[in-house]
């Protein structure tokens, strides 16, 4: 037993905000039973991953390790945590674990790639837990942002570890379970090897609010309300729905639910039965026979998503529904960074139809999922951990919160992607560094970041992309004139020339001068042309685009 | 006189933060005399300009009559006021007039595009006017972040207007002259026809702060620092330079400006006299030889800018100059919407070198250099003009400032880039909707935002690039196969084959079976391969790329 140890990986997650995916081992080193807490995804952007689709976490560790993988636990049901099931399972093959609503979305992922949804069992709450190889593994309740969260509470021969899952320590969540401390002390009394903790919101200096509180507010701006009101949120914030809707109705309006996300969030959360007394909702056909001042919509696209609900509205029409000046649109949101300008759009096309917009700047209308600096340290305080280990946040935030960590007379580590953490002593220690990236689902293939794909999409995108095709006869000459196509740079430049012609002077000199031995190699004309092309397009619009040299030859 | 007019055309800044351009008109209509206010840049994103250097207002509709440009004048040095001077002064020809700050960086601009220096003329602040043409023009001072900012005083024979440039209400600005209530009363006295009114911080609730106040916090923050400090803000922010230069000179550090704008602004305000008494620098590699904890760097890239000098130091070292843990690294400024993922890039990756980053969360060591809303209604309320036309804001400011105008009693309007708004009678009047839009300076060359170029950069950026060349006998048959490069997509798709292979294979087939007429008509052969190309590639990849297609002909 002496030389089995317990380790922890984070894939995903640690040095970052999104594509959650955490690896636990034990056993001797190398021939650790493992289990995979989380395999989340996180978005793509036009700076970094132009055309990209989805950003998984790299497995290539874990699936050849796939044999000793005992399962994959899903915390909740946020994209960032089971997004990647889906995609990725059939490269582990083993058997997912989740409890009813997140399971039920897990098992809707599963589906859409013709995966066995059997696949995913569905466990019930601590105090069960379910035995996986060396591991003993409970769904311990907590609060969060969507229902049914669970930390996971994993029993190890070399004591009890605790994975916070994403949380808030919410008395009061309106849907799902509120955060029990006495529940939570009682899972700490047999001592805490171990607390792998939740970083996002490290860095907020009060302590988060209540579900709750929004109520009132909400229903007061409703309330006040002259047109139509329009909401959104995170479809999956299946409390907040619940908020907005129910004021909307006690302000005397109809629900109107928009965009498939939202549809499918709540009629999830019906069916597994974490949501009760919805308000009843109509459709969008029988909206048009009310009066705006009774007609409140839900709707996605809280981020500014130029696809969702709220972004159509903003344009114009979005299922025969149309906002007028004088309507209200609120977003019960924060807005993630990194999508500030597709908010702001959203929001400036609602101002031009002359629509008012409220956002969360006056703190009234959106309280955030996660534990806030004084949340952590009570969190901590309640745990006593023999040792932390802040998880998922960028790495600021991880930082951050070793520093908290300290303040509380903890020992931390700061542990991101790919650094393998043995929690078997006194204190963590990282023990090894994995190869630890991402992987991107590009239309329908996975391409590994730094496969050079989106590298050159990124160049087009900067430089512009030209063609040379030049053919060349049985006798190593040029047959007639090489010829240019340019695609994303200015027709003409500094000569006033068209751009294409002057290129293909330059490169028709080099060839009618070039020797016969040039001319029977191929890289030396590619390389000349390139070259000529990069230094003419420079000198005439100031750019050096990519270049493609086609040469044909007839022999 | 009856029919003469007085009419203001924003080109830019209006509907949007940055680019500002302004035309104020006398005369008969269609006849008028006109004036610029103001040719600044805006900067290019990723998401909608990848690979665009600098983007202006469009000025067709003034270069088209230039005859009737009686001046150009900048209120302040800012890139989205003076920015465009260097670029688009040979299409307006006018001559610029500026107080000696601003007409100092006015001239480094001219200069850098050979354009004659003399051109622009250095005024003196109010009460002294310039008559142009039906104008007389006063530079009445006023506090923002940038020394000299001025606003213009614009008589005109229907009276007198003030066009605020961006502006706080300073008592205390360090560097350049305080807002004076007294002397804007005193301007006010004849009475205002219309006051054109900044409109960015419209919405922030509280009034503003003075500079001033940042003094001792930062001295604070520096003092209890014990490593290297370094400190970013925006380089034009002179007073803000100064407070923090001096602050780290109390601590008893050696002082180093970091980045050339951050050196040229400090003396270009010490040469015109604006500022005085900074203190006294050293160079960077004076700086190698004193004790880290004696030492700040003053550096460029609040922003978080790739190539500005932080993110330079936030990667390794910069000039010979590192950070190290223990370090600081105070962002003295706020993060403008859009740059948050580069300010984050850089401050995650200080976090990495075990730098502590000091940011304005807690509000002590930044201020902002616009008017807050309860500022704005100081100024409606001291000036008491006819009318307010909101000017310099995205749409949703513009919007505000017309509720807070009606809130203060004032007759508003909102006018958007394009809109030609008659001053003339007793409330503002849309008259035309001029074409107003952005043109892109690529490389050295300046395109039109609608001309595609970029669109089609963004596409290949969103769905690869995909190139196909065959060559037709003079009998027009396919001489060999047609081939096929690829840019910007997986090598191999579905079927893992390369999908240049299946690409190829597709193509080859259709010209195999193409008819003797589809062979002679070029446009149905690029039209038919464009369309396999494209399917092929959804099939095997899931993507539609763009498509060039070449062919090259013997005959």
């Amino acid at each position: 037993m002496s030389n089995e140890r317990l380790i922890y990986l984070p894939l995903g997650g640690s040095g970052e905000v999104g594509m959650n995916c955490y690896v636990y081992g034990y056993g001797k080193p190398g021939k650790e039973r493992l289990i995979v807490v989380d395999l989340g995804v996180t978005f793509p952007d036009m700076d970094s991953t132009p055309g990209v689709d989805l950003i998984f976490p790299d497995i290539r560790w874990l699936e050849e390790r796939r044999d000793r993988i005992e399962a994959i636990l899903i915390t909740h049901a946020h994209e960032d945590h089971v997004g990647a099931v889906g995609h990725l399972w059939s490269r582990l093959k083993a058997p997912i674990y989740a409890r009813s609503f997140t399971a039920h979305i897990a098992r809707l992922k599963m589906e859409e790639y013709d995966h066995d949804v059997q696949e995913v069992k569905t466990v019930s709450a601590w105090p069960e837990q379910i035995g996986l190889g060396p591991f003993s593994v409970g769904f311990l309740p907590i609060s969060h942002s969507i229902p049914e969260t669970s930390a996971l509470v994993i029993d190890t021969p070399k004591g009890r570890v605790v994975h916070t899952a994403d949380f808030k320590l919410d008395p009061t969540p309106i849907v799902g379970e509120p955060f029990d401390p006495d529940l939570w002390g009682e899972v700490a009394k047999p001592g805490i090897k171990a607390l792998i903790c939740d970083s996002t919101n490290v860095h907020v200096p009060h302590p988060g609010r209540s579900e709750v509180t929004l109520a009132q507010p909400i229903e007061e701006l409703i309330s006040g309300a002259k047109g139509m009101v329009v909401a959104t949120t995170f479809a999956s914030n299946v409390a907040r729905v619940k908020t907005l809707a129910e004021a909307g109705q006690r302000a005397g309006r109809s629900i109107v639910l928009l965009g498939r996300a939202m549809r499918r969030m709540v009629t999830a959360a019906v069916e597994t039965g974490v949501l009760t007394d919805f308000p009843r909702t109509i459709t969008p056909e029988e909206a048009l026979s009310v009066p705006r001042d009774h007609l409140m919509l839900l709707v996605t696209g809280s981020q500014g998503e130029r696809r969702a609900a709220s972004a159509a509205l903003s344009r114009g029409k979005y299922l025969g529904l149309e906002v007028k000046s004088g309507d209200m649109f609120l977003f019960s949101s924060k807005t993630i960074p990194g999508n500030e300008r597709g908010v702001l759009r959203v929001v400036n096309n609602f101002s031009e139809l002359g629509v008012d917009v409220v956002d969360d700047s006056s703190g009234r209308y959106h309280v955030s999922g996660h534990a806030n600096r004084p949340d952590l340290s009570e969190m901590h305080k309640l745990m006593k951990p023999d040792m932390l280990i802040p998880m998922h946040g960028e790495h600021r935030m991880l930082r951050e919160h070793t520093k908290l960590a300290a303040e509380n007379g903890l020992t931390s580590v700061v542990a991101v992607n790919g650094s393998m953490v043995d929690l078997s002593g006194k204190t963590p220690e990282i023990v090894e560094y994995i190869e630890a990236g991402r992987t991107y689902l590009d239309g329908n293939v996975l391409i590994g970041a730094l496969d050079g794909v989106v590298r050159d999409r990124i160049r087009m995108a900067l430089n512009g992309h030209v063609l040379a095709t030049v053919i060349i006869d049985e006798d190593d000459e040029p047959l007639g004139d090489a010829w240019v196509e340019v695609m994303g740079l200015s027709e003409t430049g500094r000569s006033r020339a068209a751009l294409v012609d002057v290129l293909e002077e330059d490169i028709n000199q080099f060839l009618g001068r070039a020797s016969p031995k040039t001319l029977r190699n191929d890289k030396k004309i590619e390389d000349e042309m390139r070259q000529i092309i990069r230094r003419t397009a420079q000198d005439e619009v100031g750019k050096k685009p990519e270049v493609t040299v086609v040469i044909s030859r007839l022999s």
